[in-house]
């Protein structure tokens, strides 16, 4: 089995995709807040990319979720932290959640036989989940502002420890999957720190978000693996 | 001091080089030829992007050194293993060097106050004099294919462990950064075999050439730091 990384949305063309399962990371916030919903019991979230196209797709009993600048959207129901998304008004509820970077992965992916959301809050039932689906894999790491994002690379680099613990170390790995192997190798004992350290981490502290970061850095908090059918995200658990 | 690490050539743009000291990174083989061959006395290399460009830039007494392929050139007097470049017969000679990778990084890092050559050969002394040039830094992966190469990536991250060191922790990294000298601080016990997983270092392995290989993998061999004057780098000991 091989295993490709892709540093940012940017570096992503479709054609890489071809039958391929791909697992979109998007630590700081998309994929860590859509996990947290569908364990929270939303039947499932619908990504889109700007707020017209969010209020365009809402019906009756859908919730508006998602941010611009690190901020709730006006009108909106709920924002991006994760936590808002434990919320019991969550339960049975479809989410329409507008991100930018998240959005634009699961665009490029959509050559992809199977769409997986990664995050460190699921790594290990996600890659659990993409090994069942015997297809090869890219790990897109979504990024920030079109450049690499640390807490992505960190989680890509989980991805693959748990990948090759579940397939014995066999998969093949290109040169930027062994590098991100190696940064959670370093750091595996700093989650929380190296997070602070990249730009977005850095941002959400600036914002007084603590708390955000310490909830999307919760290593195998969930089981819930969120997986694109149409285009609506819903759990590969359910 | 800010240090911005860029993966690949591709993911260069000249704007990012203005008023900064820009480090090039090839270690396989580009930086790593090009340091051992001013260790050997030459007087200057000139890197070239074309074999037509390199046999129409040789003057008399000049010698044309590269490959194409992994294997040397012919009519060329030496290829690219950073070994034939020890050899006597480059010392005071100028060497006319085709190599892919590394032109392309020259020419993107044109509007750069200073360029710099670094490899692993060379890591400590080119970190002391990219901190003395008293600019911002680029550290540019070469990288092979178009695509992050991990022995570029390995070095930025020894090169960035050694500016730290220099500067007291004062640097400003961007995410890329963090992420190589995290690759560094996992894989510095064992930067042959690092080399080795690398798509490049498995090419020159299935040729043959482990030499060659190892001959790039020693660290701070040589105090030699080449850096462009003109169309020539030639050694800043000088």
């Amino acid at each position: 089995m091989r295993v490709q990384v892709i540093s940012s949305v940017n570096e992503a063309s479709s054609a890489q995709f071809h039958h391929k399962t791909a697992l979109i990371v998007d630590v700081l916030c998309a994929s860590s807040t859509i996990v947290t919903a569908l364990a929270a019991g939303s039947v499932g979230i619908v990504p889109v990319e700007t707020v017209l196209e969010a209020r365009a797709a809402r019906q009756a009993g859908d919730l508006l979720g998602g941010e611009r600048f690190c901020r709730k959207i006006p009108g909106f129901d709920l924002g991006s932290s994760p936590d808002e998304y434990t919320s019991p008004e969550v339960r049975d509820r479809k989410i329409i959640l507008t991100t930018t970077n998240g959005t634009r992965a699961i665009v490029k992916s959509a050559k992809a036989d199977f769409v997986l959301a990664g995050a460190l809050l699921n790594a290990s039932a996600c890659a659990k989940a993409a090994v069942e689906l015997r297809r090869d894999i890219v790990i897109l790491c979504a990024g920030s502002n079109d450049e690499f994002a640390l807490e992505d690379g960190l989680c890509a680099g989980l991805l693959l420890e748990r990948l090759l613990g579940l397939t014995g170390g066999t998969l093949e790995l290109d040169d930027f999957g062994y590098a991100m192997l190696a940064l959670y190798g370093d750091r595996s004992h700093a989650i929380k720190e190296t997070i602070q350290q990249g730009m977005t981490g850095k941002k959400l502290l600036k914002l007084g978000l603590r708390k955000d970061l310490e909830s999307c850095a919760a290593i195998d908090r969930y089981n819930e693996v969120p997986r694109l059918y149409g285009d609506m995200l819903i759990s590969n658990c359910g």
